[in-house]
């Protein structure tokens, strides 16, 4: 199926994905009066003595903004703000359809820090939430981090905590299948950007062990004695690889028994998933070609095989994560998102795959199943309560 | 009617009065990979090579961010911008329904001029046109030309523009009720304040002389020997009042054949009306309450009355003007909303009233009549084209 043709179709018959419409009515004077002038002074007289109706009263207590700086876009890298656009409004298309949250592409022609932290924070008016997306490392971290901080709503970059609570749940499947413990398992996390930091964060919340992990960038495993790394890279050395085992990917995976790719396309050899422990789980997530291809995989003794991609088995996407996450917090009031939060989502994502079904071949729910988004914002709002 | 009630009924029952919608399906994996990844990537692609290519592929072709800072809210001044929500999702409602423009509102969380200008350029990569809003003067004017100049999209600030397009739309049905010339009228323009400023400047476009032209703020009239003038009004004082008439609104309105009140309540004494010349034309456009109110105006000499209410007969109101302008502009591919545009539009509203039914109380189309936006924004692409 070609579908870059029919999306470069799609696209321009329908000039973008998404509309603005109205939930009231507008047939005449009356109606004028009600939802604008007149009518429309008094709400506003409301919440100019307390500003917390807005929720009450407009668009905020639904509303996402979905924001980038066109930095790091899908494999595409830095494209730049404009061609980030059919990509935040697919974003918000997937908010719709799957948590009923309106969600609004926001495309910034800066990809300053400060600036870009300025500017979200100047339009956070009307917004419940805000979604960052395709913001580049390491400079997403900083930007996620003050905006945590300086806003009182909820803020998520979507490529390290979507893709880490979603990997969490695949994983907590997938050693149910190969009948290990995740504080006994030995995890090789191959990548070191924002959405493999993320992710090896939410596995040590989890209950990995940190001396079990080993994260690998491209000069090899990371430690503490490592001189070159940035000072994110050093945060989670200190958490990561204690018997600071060094080398390259294929020294790290001696005997491990997950890999984790969140990094390119084939640096996962054959030779190297034959040195890793009894039935390997691997979460191949580079897009769209995924570390090991499924060709090559399914000559391995890999056991338990997912990636990012829509048409193999396994579907590790994050779109089973935000909408339910956003609709959470939306509907508990809740101002952030925390760890407890997401640990809770990965959770209820992999109670959804019952033990009567679960296989090699299915250890994570197909996006369109309905029930997600619904029993991920359930456990955020659970988590809220408390 | 109590529209203050109903409407906090109604604001509080739809939790806002707008929605994000997809237009395309989203049914299975299918679509799926066409609206969004894998198949959007060719697109970004696309659009990265040439980022004009976002008019034809996303919905920047045909968006409107509705920009306010709540600095000058409706009557109610500087309310903020949480209390100004409901106002521009009003407005938004407004673009969609009367010219199928998606507007999007957004609040500012910032009243500084400067980053004010740096936030919307930020903002500015997926729309397709900027509408300010409700942003006090004189500041207002400084947002409004700077981004003119700097973006590549059209603005307006619609309190300037909206109103001087709707009041030199009345004006030219009303001269032809009183059968007086554009070029021999003497006019008052009370208010000295960025909607005043607009509407002198069309005036004198349009071809009403300038020395005919008086306008009066809280001191008195207008003209070049004043001392306290800000540069807005300095510059305004240059092209009217070239007599140099001073003292008071009721001085100014002596053989007044026009008084266009963009000012506050009550300030039109009848005794001041009775100075007027044969037939006065009067504009009373303070909101809620005109400059004089309806009981008062139908005891005197006055010839044509129009306000800014829908329950009185000639409602003079933007409402008649934006939506059509910038459906006018996104149609043309306009990067500039042009002063000929404006006449334009003016003219294209007053010439929907026809010559059989125009009297002193009809001249000025109504909110509803769905031929408004449908001229303007052919009168708009008119001129676009040359």
């Amino acid at each position: 199926m070609n579908y870059s043709k029919l999306s470069l179709v799609l696209h321009k018959k329908f000039k973008g994905k998404l509309e603005v419409k109205s939930k009231t009515p507008l047939r005449n004077k009356h109606d004028l009066s009600i939802s604008y002038t007149p009518g429309v002074a008094e709400v506003s007289r409301q919440i100019a003595k307390d500003k917390n109706l807005a929720y009450t009263y407009t668009l905020k207590s639904n509303s996402v903004a979905v924001i980038t700086d066109g930095s790091a876009v899908l494999g595409l890298g830095n494209i730049g703000p404009y061609a980030a656009l059919p990509v935040m409004e697919g974003k918000a298309l997937l908010f719709k359809e799957f948590a009923d949250v309106n969600a609004y592409p926001i495309c910034l022609n800066t990809q300053d820090t400060e600036e870009i932290i300025k500017t979200i924070k100047n339009i956070s008016v009307g917004f419940g939430g805000i979604n960052l997306e395709d913001i580049s490392a390491p400079k997403c971290f900083e930007i996620e981090e003050r905006l945590k901080n300086e806003l009182n709503i909820p803020v998520m970059h979507d490529d390290q905590h979507g893709t880490a609570i979603v990997i969490l749940s695949a994983l907590i499947n997938a050693l149910k299948v190969v009948k290990k413990e995740k504080s006994e398992i030995k995890v090789v996390v191959n990548g070191a950007g924002s959405a493999a930091i993320a992710t090896t964060n939410l596995l040590l919340k989890y209950g990995v062990s940190g001396k079990n992990i080993i994260m690998v960038d491209t000069k090899g495993t990371i430690h503490t004695e490592r001189t070159d790394l940035n000072p994110y890279k050093q945060k989670i050395a200190k958490k990561t690889n204690s018997k600071k085992i060094t080398g390259d990917l294929g020294e790290a995976l001696r005997n491990a028994d997950v890999f984790i790719g969140v990094s390119v396309a084939d640096v996962l050899k054959p030779e190297y998933v034959e040195r890793m422990a009894v039935d390997p789980i691997v979460f191949a997530m580079a897009n769209p070609n995924p570390e090991i291809s499924i060709e090559e995989a399914k000559k391995t003794k890999i056991k338990v095989f997912g990636t990012g991609r829509s048409d193999y088995p396994n579907q590790i996407n994050n779109i089973l994560v935000f909408p339910g996450i956003f609709r959470g917090v939306l509907d508990s009031g809740a101002k952030k998102i925390t760890e407890k939060m997401k640990l809770a989502s990965a959770i209820a994502i992999a109670s959804l795959v019952s033990k009567k079904k679960l296989s090699p071949e299915y250890i994570i729910p197909n996006p369109f199943d309905k029930r997600v988004a619904k029993v991920v914002a359930k456990a955020v709002m659970k988590v809220a309560k408390k």
